[in-house]
Formats: structure tokens, C-alpha cells, sequence
């Protein structure tokens, strides 16, 4: 079974998109019952994280950090300009790691799946795909 | 096959909790032989990482460099007064994995698996599962 | 099936290492077809992401952002004087999950997999393995 496409639409330069409900209709479209879900980012300047969604706001804060930590003006020598984006990218990481019980994603309670645009706005996606438990 | 819980009880606001026997008991309960351990924190204000459990002077500069990286007064917005910790736990991240071999967790010499805890005391708990190689 | 070994020879104290075309041998050996390759380094002071690798500008920036953020001086506790190297590998993370496709690495266009040597140049090494969908 190959991997399954989620199309996200970002609409600012640093945008944290909660994806969970798609990630969600993706693992049961599957069929998945007990195992692992991996979500994969496939672009080099936006990442994955799961975090709090209840409160908009902490989205908001884990964004203002990193905007003041990875300052646009240092010698990058990337000639784009997005530099900070790559770097956050990797801080926060390219893939998340899910686990599936009983076809239900097994978040804690304010957990959520966040897409985490850093060079915004633009067309992106995620991959996902299932690995089962024994 | 469901998830294993590993509980877990900080005693400070800040401090790294090594579970890697915890989960290689885990790993032995569920009779895994090769593949994957991937170990999930259900919390939003807590990590995972793998590092160096053999000088405990590790931990240590790494839970102080983070307390100065990203401070507790800033212009946070999420009203709780605990966003330094959700930010730490997604620059950690939420999961580790871990290679499986014959049954025994496959580190480094000098690795252990740290729960994180960024706003503690607290109960805790972790979530693993095992998904196998061919 | 047990984990691939691939060694890696760094030349510097802080430098990626382009490990894509490795990965992608060791997934074709295994003969891996759908499922996800996690890619795991037993290290330390060292660890792996996934970023850009057409512009090699893109690794330097990290890491010169890397170098600045995490400083050498600072009253770390750690006697062996590497604990940068420490927190950086926490900050990238031990691990990285790729999507496999019809025995192919599924990754974005411009993106490859480095090893991250942060206490080099060393004699290192990163493990491998594959589990599959269903």
C-alpha cells in the first residue's frame, strides 16, 4: 500500500495548520486497526509537530519563538533568503510519529497534528502512511 | 495489538526521567523480536529525546540551555504561563524510535531514552508500541 | 531481519553528511517495497535530518546557526566540553522516518537525509530498517 496525500493550502508566511481530522479520514480510508501512522513533510522549508490545539495561542507562541530565535538577518549564505525557514524546519523535524489503536489516532487529550508553514503562503501536502503492531 | 503505558513521576519543574529500562521490559512483555519501538508522549509541556545516560551532566546542560534558550518572560500569549514548556516539547518532539534486535532495544553505548519534563511535578506517562521488520 | 549498518567517515567537528544514495542502496538490498525506513544514530553528540541537499548552502546555514545558538561557552557541567554537540543531536533528534514506495526513498525534490556530526571528524555510523504496510 503506498503512501496517502493530504493537500494543505497555507495562507501566511509562518502558519501552523492543525491537520488531526484529515489525518484522522486518512487512517481509516486505510483501514488501519493497530500500529504506527507517519505523517512526512515533503518540503524542506515547513515541518510537523503534535502540540496543544485547544489553545490557539500556544500555535501562536511556539511561531513568535522561533521567528525572534531564527532571525532573518544573519550571514546566511543561502541565496534564497528562506534560511530561517530550513532551520526550522529541521528543529522541528520533517515527520511525526502517531501510534493507532482500534483505527483511532491515540492522542493525549489536547494533542494535536500540526503542518507548520515557515515560508507561507503556499500549495503544500504531507504524506502519511501505516505501519501495523503485531 | 493496543499500546503499552509506561507511568511515570516527575519530582521537579524541569528534569529528564530515564526510561530505558521501563520500555525494554515493555519490549520483552510484548514479546517484540525485530523492528521498531516507537515510544509517544501524550503530553503537550513534555518531551522525548534519546542521549548520553551514562554522565547525568548531559541532562543536566541540556535541561539549563533550554531554560535560558527560551525564556519564561517573553510576550507569550497563551495564558496558562507554561508555553516555554510546549515549546521545548516540540523542539524535542513528542516521539522517539528506537531500532528493535532480537528482542533487546538496539542503542548507542551511551544511550539511554529520557522522558522530558518541562512543568513538572507531575503523573506522567508514555506510550509504546512495536511494529516488526520482515 | 536485523538493522543495516552504513559507516560514515566525517571530515570536520561540525559538518552533514549526504547519506540519501546510501539509504537508498541499503532499502534496495533489504528489498523493501511499501512501509517506512527509520534511520537511527547511535550517537551522542551527533544526529539526522532531512533538508534540503541541491544547495549545499542549506547545510552550511544550519549548522553556522547551529554553531551560534548553542555556544561553546557557557557553564556547562559536562566535563568532557562537548555538550553543544549534546543539545544539538537532541535538537535534530537520534532518528529519522522516510516513506518507502515501490522499493524507492519517498521524498520531496529537493530533499536528501544527512548524518549530523556535531564532535567530529570521527569514525560514525548510522543504523537502518524497514517496516512495511500493509
Amino acid at each position: 500500500m503506498g503512501p496517502v496525500t493530504i493537500d494543505i493550502k497555507t495562507s501566511a508566511h509562518e502558519e501552523f495548520v492543525d491537520i488531526t481530522e484529515q489525518v484522522q479520514d486518512a487512517i481509516a480510508q486505510i483501514g488501519a486497526v493497530d500500529g504506527v501512522c507517519t505523517i512526512f513533510s515533503p518540503h524542506t522549508t515547513a515541518g510537523l509537530t503534535v502540540n496543544e490545539h485547544a489553545d490557539p495561542a500556544v500555535a501562536h507562541d511556539i511561531i513568535s519563538f522561533l521567528h525572534d530565535a531564527v532571525p532573518a538577518h544573519r550571514p546566511w549564505t543561502h541565496a534564497e533568503g528562506n534560511s530561517p525557514a530550513h532551520v526550522k524546519a529541521s528543529l522541528l523535524g520533517s515527520s511525526v510519529a502517531v501510534i493507532v489503536e482500534r483505527g483511532r489516532l491515540h492522542l493525549g487529550t489536547w494533542q494535536g497534528i500540526f503542518f507548520c508553514e515557515f515560508d507561507g503562503p503556499r500549495s503544500r501536502r504531507v504524506w502519511l502512511t501505516f505501519t501495523p503492531s503485531p
